[in-house]
Parts: C-alpha cells; sequence; structure tokens
C-alpha cells in the first residue's frame, strides 16, 4: 500500500473517490472556500493527543509546542484537551493566552530572549522561562527584580554526543541552543547563587523528527541522569524535568509511523526511576511535542490550473506553490528533496497512469511541489493535495513571495466546519 | 580588500567606524526604527539604472522585475525614473499601478496564471501579457472577447539549451516556463489564427543571477534569432523582443561585479542587426533586471542580543534571523550554503580578530544566517548587518515562522530618510 493509502485509511475515513477530511469532502469545502487552502482536523489532533496520552499517563505532561502550528484554532484545541503550551515568542506568548492556556501551563524556550519578551510573560504570567545562557539569566533576574516577583527558571542543556538522533540532529554539537552539559553544573550554580529566582530544573535540548522510539528513550534517559547528577550535586529537588520535542512523522515512503506503544515499556521503567529518586520522585515530566500531535491533521488543497508538455515531460500547475509551503518544495532545511505524499483528492481511486511534476504558479523553478510522481491523468480544475501539512507549513513559509494572496486555513471537525475568523478562540 | 570593504567602498561614501547608508549613520537609523531592519538607498538603485542605461542607450528598455522587491518606495523609484514593470501577480500588477507606472508600460509573465488576474489586468489595463501555455492563450482570448478588447500577446519561450547559463539555469531543459523552441512556431500559429487578441513577440526565459556578460550576451543573440526565424516564418514584423533577466549581483567572495561596460559593445552590435532586419527594425526590445537594480541598494541591519559559546565555538545571537531573511540562511535554493558579505556596522574599521556563526532567535538549528566568519570581537547592542539584502530578501522569507513580529523596511535616499507608512507612494 502506498503513502497516500496509508494515511487515507488511517486518518481519513469515509473517503472513496474523493477524500472526506474530518468526514466532509474535499470537494465541498474547496468549493466553499476556494483554493489554495490548508484544512486542518481537529480529530486527528485529538487522535494523536490519546494516543500519546495513553503511554504517558498522567505522569509526562504534553505541552504542545506552538512553532508547529500556531493558528489559533490548532493552540485553542490543544489547550483544550489539557495541553499546555511551549512558546518561542511574544507573538507565541499571545497565541497561548488568547487560545485561554493558564499562564502557568506556558513554557518559553528560545535563544535571544529579548528584554521586552521577558518582561511581558513576566508581568502577565509564565510558568517557567528556559534560559539558554547566563545573559538570560541577567535579564531575567534584572527584571524579576524590577516587576518585584521571582521567576521559576529551569536550565536548558545541550547533552553530549550520546544522546543523539533523529533527522535533525540539535544537540553534542557547539550550538546556540541550551547551555552545554559539560557545563551545565556552573550554570545552575549561578541560578541557585541568583537571588531573584527560583530554579525549578533541566530541559533537555533534543532532535526532531525522530522516527525510532529507542533514540527517544535515549534521549529521556539522558535527560533523567542529568537532572539526577545535577540534584544530588547541589542536594536539590527538581522539580521539571522537560524532555523536549522530538516525536516525527513519516513524510516520505521509507520512513515508518512513530511506534507508541514501543515507547510505552521503556517510559513505564523510566517513570518508575524517576519516582524512586528522592531527588527527582516529585518532578513534573514533560514532553514537547508539535509535529506529532498536528503534523498529519493538515493537507494543502489546490487546484490544478494548467497542463503542459516540455520536451516530453508533463507539467501539472497548481494555484498553490512554495509560498505556502516551503517544506514541500524541499528548502525548509532538506539536503535531498522528497516529495511529500501528494494525490489527486478529488479521483483518490484512480490508479497512477503518468509520471509528472507538480509546480506552482511562481516565476522561480524553486516553485515545484513535486517530482517525478504518479498521479492519475489530471484535468484543469482537480484537486491536488500534500499530505503531512499541518505542521511547518504555512507559517514556515514565504507567504509575500511574488505577493499572492494567502490560502485560507479551515478547521474542520466531525462533519463540522469551524471557519468564521470572528468567531471566539475555540469556537 | 575583502567583499564588504568592496561594497563599503563603492556604494556607502562618508563610512568610517559607522557605516553610512544614504549618508545616514546606520546607528541613527537603527536608534531611530529600532532592529532588526532593512535598510534600502533609492541611490544606489538610481545609480544602478543610470549604468545600466549607459549600455542599452534608448534602444533597450529597462522594466523592473517586481517580484526582486515590491515595497511600494522601491517600485515608484524605478517608475520614477522611467523603467516599466515586470509583474508576476495581481499584487504586482497593483503594486504597480499604486506606483503610478502607465499599464502599458506593465508586461506579465509567469505560469498559472488565473481567470481573475487576467480579467483584471485587462480590464484596467496592461501593456502585454506574455503567455506560457495554449491554456493561457485560450483564456485571455475569452476574456478579451467578453470583455471587448484586444490584448497584446506575446509568447515565452523556453529556449534550447546552447543559449544557458548562469547560477540557475533556466531553460533548455523541460520546464513550467515558456513553450519550448521546438514547438514556438505552432504556438504562434495559434496566436496569430485566434481572433481577439494581437500577437506583439516574443520573451525568452533565461537564468538569473549571471555575473558572465558573454553569457547575458548569448541569450540576448538566442533571442534575436528566434525572433527572426519566427517573423520571416509568417512574414510578420516584431513589435516586441523581451530578453528576460538575469543580470547578478555578487554575494560571494568568489564572484565578481557584471562587467556592464564588457556588456557594451557586443550589444551595440547586436542592436544594429536588429534595426538592420527589416522584420525586427521596428521591434522593442526589454531587459528585466530586479536583482541587478535593488540587490545591492539593501541591508538587513540587526543588533547583538547575546554571544555565547558552546564546545569551543562562539555564537552571535541577533535579534533578526531567517524568518526575515531565507536566503542569507541558506534555504532558498542554494545547494552549497555559503555566507553573504557580512560586518558589524558599528566597528567596521576594527579587524576582524575571531572566528563565529552569526544565528537568529528561531528555535532551529537552520536560523544560521553565517558560519565562521570573520569579525571584530562582538559586544551586546552592536549591530550585525548583512549586506546584498535588497533583492529576494523579507518578501522571499517566511514572515510568520516563530511568530516575531516584521522587521521595518526603511528606504533612505541622500540624506533623506522616506519613512512614513502613510505617505502618498513615491512620498
Amino acid at each position: 500500500m502506498n503513502h497516500v493509502a496509508r494515511l487515507v485509511r488511517e486518518h481519513f475515513a469515509g473517503s472513496a473517490e474523493v477524500l472526506k477530511i474530518g468526514d466532509l469532502p474535499v470537494t465541498a469545502i474547496a468549493s466553499r472556500y476556494g483554493t489554495p487552502s490548508f484544512v486542518y482536523d481537529r480529530g486527528i489532533m485529538t487522535k494523536r493527543v490519546s494516543q500519546l496520552r495513553a503511554v504517558l499517563r498522567d505522569e509526562i505532561a504534553i505541552y504542545y509546542s506552538a512553532k508547529a502550528n500556531p493558528h489559533r484554532s490548532v493552540v485553542a484545541h490543544f489547550v483544550r484537551l489539557g495541553c499546555g503550551v511551549e512558546i518561542a515568542s511574544k507573538g507565541e506568548y499571545l497565541r497561548a493566552l488568547e487560545a485561554r492556556c493558564d499562564p502557568r501551563k506556558i513554557v518559553f524556550a528560545g535563544p535571544g530572549k529579548s528584554e521586552a519578551e521577558i518582561e511581558l510573560v513576566l508581568a502577565k504570567g509564565i510558568g517557567e522561562l528556559h534560559i539558554e545562557s547566563l545573559t538570560e539569566l541577567d535579564r531575567i533576574s534584572r527584571i524579576s527584580r524590577r516587576l518585584g516577583l521571582r521567576a521559576s527558571v529551569a536550565v536548558r542543556i545541550n547533552p553530549t554526543a550520546e544522546a543523539q538522533g533523529g533527522a535533525m540532529r540539535m544537540g553534542g554539537k557547539p550550538s546556540q541552543f541550551g547551555v552545554d552539559e559539560e557545563g551545565a553544573e556552573a550554570v545552575v550554580a549561578r541560578v541557585l547563587e541568583c537571588g531573584d529566582v527560583d530554579f525549578t530544573g533541566i530541559h533537555l535540548f533534543t532532535g526532531t523528527q525522530i522516527l525510532d522510539p529507542a533514540i527517544l528513550l535515549t534521549q529521556y534517559r539522558k535527560a533523567v541522569g542529568i537532572a539526577r547528577g545535577l540534584a544530588a550535586h547541589f542536594r536539590r529537588p527538581m522539580k521539571t524535568i522537560d524532555f523536549g520535542g522530538g516525536l516525527g512523522v513519516p513524510y516520505f515512503p521509507h520512513e515508518q509511523e512513530l511506534d507508541v506503544a514501543a515507547l510505552s515499556k521503556g517510559l513505564d521503567e523510566l517513570v518508575r526511576e524517576v519516582r524512586a529518586d528522592p531527588w527527582l520522585s516529585g518532578a513534573r515530566l514533560i514532553v514537547e511535542p508539535g509535529r506529532f500531535l498536528v503534523g498529519e491533521a493538515g493537507i494543502y488543497v489546490m487546484a490544478v490550473s494548467d497542463i503542459k508538455i516540455s520536451r516530453g515531460k508533463k507539467f501539472v500547475i497548481v494555484d498553490g506553490g512554495m509560498h505556502h509551503h516551503l517544506a514541500a518544495s524541499g528548502n525548509l532545511g532538506q539536503t535531498i528533496k522528497r516529495n511529500y505524499p501528494v494525490a489527486l483528492l478529488n479521483r483518490l481511486t484512480e490508479p497512477p497512469c503518468e509520471k509528472v511534476d507538480v509546480v506552482g504558479p511562481l516565476c522561480t523553478p524553486l516553485d515545484t511541489l513535486a517530482r517525478d510522481i504518479d498521479l492519475p491523468e489530471a484535468r484543469i480544475g482537480d484537486l491536488v493535495g500534500i499530505f503531512q501539512s499541518g505542521a511547518y507549513g504555512l507559517t514556515a513559509s514565504p507567504t509575500q513571495f511574488l505577493s499572492h494572496p494567502p490560502p485560507n486555513e479551515i478547521v474542520v471537525e466531525q462533519g463540522r466546519i469551524i471557519d468564521d475568523p470572528a468567531l471566539p478562540v475555540g469556537g
């Protein structure tokens, strides 16, 4: 079974010739809202949260990483499902508040936090700030004193190489993220000496797009090991161990879905270990998935506007492009350009019969959304969909490039459209 | 002399320790408007237009390619200097009108032009539409008939391989752009048969970022050759020969500035040839530079917000990043990540003393703006500038990524700031 067929079977029940997203035919969505559009199904997000919670139980809290998709209805949905929110900017903080997230369930990580950002979140309230450097500690300390409050501060740690893995290795090497594990004791000592903040614990800086449960478990164990070492050294209990994000989704045919059940056994053991350690037993454990919760819930829907053959190659020209979906064009950090799963959404059951390139309307050869993919014979007006587009899609794209209008973003759930930008958050 | 020093000498007169842009100290601009900001100097744009016009004389018209930088003050400036505008979307068309461009001096190229776009430009007026396929001819013909007017149509041609060159080879191969040279006769025949449009000529689909005058001349000769062949075949004079864009600017140390004077001699010869040919003698010749006119006129100005050392490597963390300048991070189609010219703008005369990475505030390792560059020892608050940022900068970047605020765009000219977004266009 090919990748699209697997995704349709798993997430888009009731689809036959026409894809149904959240039980609504995509043709109906497209004729009501036009193309190009991103369609997000909150049902899939709910399913992912439930699935993850079954594994993490009440032991490990889920904080949604807002950068994956900061659409207000998406953030509000995760908040309503009980998730905290991990933010990395003032804009994401305000979005979390707008989504009615309890400020105590917000954590703020990311390099180069500005004075203005720190002041805003401290004044309005926040669970924790995760510092990336001593400069940030000084800033937070100064602003806390000025505001007459005590910030809760965890230290983000860039682990040594043994904890690494995943498509994008983010630690072990020199990095702008976190403080080196080798120097963590000295940084924690400074946090403890500082009279203006409360030390809460650590946040492990991890990889992203990890599909192997063994690698995730290695990272989590690494975090527990670091926390244990620091707690014992300073003879202080840890209040927070943030395992970071990293849970991936399969974009390409050779990738397998993350086996969440396989995480379960290793996690149970790790949690028992944490709860048995006097320094760690009271710690709040956190994971911060983004992509895993929302990546599969989004489809970028475009209409075919032209079809042409050049020197024997067929081009299907669509009304959406890299300006809305940079990652699908292979220009968001990918070293190899592979195709996202793509299909003709109104002709799902037709067998493919030709190889085509799917290209957008921008006047640059970068605007190629799929290369040499097998499709049924496309016609002008057909709907082309890019699956796995819920995370790092629209907001990670150069929307102003060539001055085309922005796409619609349509959120659906169980046969219902949540469509009116004027509706209250979570409407 | 290094690249930054060469650029400063050529374009930023009066700079000493502090860079002056348009005769204004960048420190003054930054303290008035904040960072991160793009600063554009219209003086440099004027100089580039004059330089190019000296070579093209009145024989070849300059059409500014709006996609390079659609800022309204930039487009208005080129219009005021007498340039036409090459557009590729409805948004760019409206921007050209707003800049008071005579609609007859606008040409519209690009794949997948929509019904709505074609209808808008025909109803409001446009010089020419450059078709990329027969589908577009049908659309334009139908809409022309409905509106009771005759559209002027040129055919964009994807030449055979001999005309190629430049950093990004855009023709010769199968492509979504233009119609294959091999099939151009058949397409022109269809345009001529169509009772609703006027055939004007051809537009050569060329490379981009070309720094070798010989390659440009080869392309221009190719265009003249194709035009001559079609004119003779159909026994009709050509009204338009659009040579396309392609004129580059040097981004990296190994690149040399395009030698415009060297273009001159070859062009004189080519123009004589065109004027001597009875089928071509009356043709309007066009070039469509974008990057060449505006690329060097822009600097992305950021402030240092943190400095840290991780595993022996120094990171200078700035308040701007890839969300404003994707190309500088090496993620806009570059196959090799090279550094743009980068400097500490408030300490230009200090010799470099250390190798650092310059990174932005986004919580992703993609947000690296320069790798292992030599800088004087940076301090928090110093201004870091990325040169050559006037084209394909802000609008080619994922501005919503991580929900940071957009940067300011400040246009300067001869000691004056053109700063108020409420001013009339061209103010």
